[in-house]
């Protein structure tokens, strides 16, 4: 369509398509300094997990703003970032299969930094086979159970048989230890947070322990999330964070509380969602162009708006949601274009192909999400 | 990536990349035959809705098989489907801003078959303004709030209004009215949903008896689902249905009930996911590739496994499920693939790119969803 470009190609804020997600480019470059300085100033490398953004234009900037290297969660995300020039990856969620498998090995070899994880001596030795008979060497990392039983092996001894295995093949590095506790990162209350991350980290730091004992070098130890970043930083022997969601924010993680209060905004609200009123029949309601199609429905809370109070969110199906306007800060009629702090960052960028990158009222730039719906 | 084709062209169902989206081609041939002749015997006209899909290549065998037109939810997959080819197209939101409306107009300079919903007097000036400005004639249904006020204007007088400004213009064309009421197409009870949409359609029905007796021929009734297929084409004046997920099925329409009994079973399961076991550390718990990123979680329920008894799925964050072994009907264990059927189709489609249309162990057809993430 010759007229495609033109709409899709906006140079004012108020021009985009809604509903469409936009990104504060002056609240995103706080964020990537702000995590990036505390890690430095900390002497812990940064990871940053890609499976919030899924665009290799942001996984460049964590890189340049001094990150080790990025995670990704899947194999397919992985290949878009190899595509896209970057080459220290962590694929952070075991590869079983023997399709997936080759496809690994196809991946290595091409970016021979390539880290991925086992939690099972039968992967293990597919592995080995696979590299093996390819003749391709592959990096991996033991991922250890953090105590919500999700992924990862036990720890203690099933960690150990799992290095010893590693250890049989020339064609198998063991490069590490991975820790995530799912439950942690959104621990609500700050102590209570610590106290669940260190019980999670202490099985990771005691298999180290015993797994170096037996004369297995383990380097590095990652894990920990945007939840964690000011705890996990401060245990002897982590040595790596993966935090995503610190580059947008999400109301999920405001409600954690901080060592400082009630919530946790030691980041910004760089990530909105905006979309339009399309109707108005009725008194004190108005309906938005965004349902379930345009935000994650995962929490149990709905969208806030950004500016305005007064007024709550609530789902109308797949293309809609509808305001009540009990006691609007501001009048809100047909045809207003308002933004939204999405329930949970991850999954809703999933569901769109590019990011309006924002400052004031002009589009400075709109940053593909190659990455997008890469959950193979 | 040299080797990108041949994992993303599998020729067995055991070689898709998961988590990935499966088409039983017989059930869904048997699905789309089984409403298409339904419809037919009653002299209903059939418009499915497109938003549950977004494939052409699903929206053609929908015509081919009889349907007058499609339905869109949105103008960019109005933009999409026009693209293919398809030509009969209702686009079933309000369209308020004035990008969109030139962006109407130029798709309606294609496709002079289109056909665009209103609910207010400023819209409906605004589309005169375009529609006379730009020298293209525009079609328009006005929309009538089926009684969950989400969209439509108020039955009656309102509507009636709409009509009279609709005629002002020699640029604009009344094609008809359409109610559609969210509300109705999941009230559980066959009885009450019967009831319930008859409550809905009759604003409907009594607005365009309003509408004719003051001069305005109102040709087409559209709206109702696939829970309302055997309510709303035994209503006397409606004329089209909109009915979508019938084509996929879903958990969410199976608990509504039939005429026959407490589960609503009229069209079969032809859509699933599926997904791999990639990490079994736990008795009784087996972690799947598939999470908020694989499934829709918009209801208040969690995907289901298709032919296995005695598990049940639990969310375990973007990429993860969890299954809870209680007394599994087969033994579950590392790198089976399992099938589920989904929550909510819909929304579920929408995270995927391609549907791999499978019978028996092959892979028959890669289809694309081509307006997938077409929110706009």
């Amino acid at each position: 369509l010759a007229t495609s470009k033109e709409f899709h190609s906006p140079v004012y804020k108020d021009e985009i398509p809604t509903p469409a997600l936009l990104l504060d480019l002056d609240l995103f470059e706080r964020n990537l300094n702000k995590m990036a300085d505390f890690l430095n100033q900390k002497h812990i490398d940064f990871r940053p997990h890609a499976k919030t953004h899924k665009c290799p234009v942001i996984a460049k900037k964590q890189l340049e703003r001094g990150a080790k290297g990025i995670c990704v969660a899947k194999l397919s995300e992985a290949e878009v970032m190899i595509a896209e020039g970057i080459q220290e990856i962590l694929i952070t969620s075991e590869i079983v299969s023997k399709s997936k498998i080759e496809q690994l090995i196809a991946l290595a070899r091409q970016c021979p930094s390539l880290l991925a994880v086992v939690d099972h001596p039968q992967p293990v030795r597919d592995f080995m086979e696979a590299a093996e008979s390819r003749k391709v060497k592959l990096n991996v990392v033991i991922d250890i159970d953090g105590g919500n039983h999700r992924a990862g092996c036990l720890p203690g001894r099933p960690a150990l048989d799992l290095a010893d295995l590693i250890a049989r093949s020339n064609w198998l590095k063991l490069c590490g230890i991975q820790c995530y506790a799912g439950h942690v990162a959104h621990t609500v209350g700050f102590e209570a947070r610590m106290k669940s991350s260190q019980e999670a980290l202490e099985r990771a730091l005691e298999s180290k322990a015993l797994i170096e004992k037996y004369g297995f070098p383990i380097e590095m130890v990652t894990g920990g999330s945007t939840g964690s970043y000011n705890i996990d930083s401060q245990i002897q022997g982590f040595t790596e964070l993966q935090a995503g969601s610190y580059i947008f924010m999400d109301l999920d993680y405001r409600r954690i509380g901080s060592d400082r209060g009630k919530v946790f905004l030691d980041f910004e609200f760089a990530l909105t969602v905006v979309a339009t009123v399309i109707s108005q029949s009725h008194p004190n309601l108005a309906t938005v162009d965004g349902g379930f199609k345009a935000f994650a429905t995962d929490k149990p809370f709905t969208p806030e708006l950004k500016n305005i109070t007064g007024v709550s969110f609530r789902w109308a199906g797949d293309e809609h949601g509808i305001l009540e306007l009990g006691d609007p800060g501001q009048e809100i009629k047909l045809g207003d274009r308002l933004e939204f702090l999405t329930p949970h960052c991850d999954p809703t960028v999933n569901l769109y192909d590019r990011l309006y990158v924002v400052r004031a009222d002009r589009v400075e730039d709109i940053w593909p999400i190659a990455a997008r719906g890469k959950s193979q």
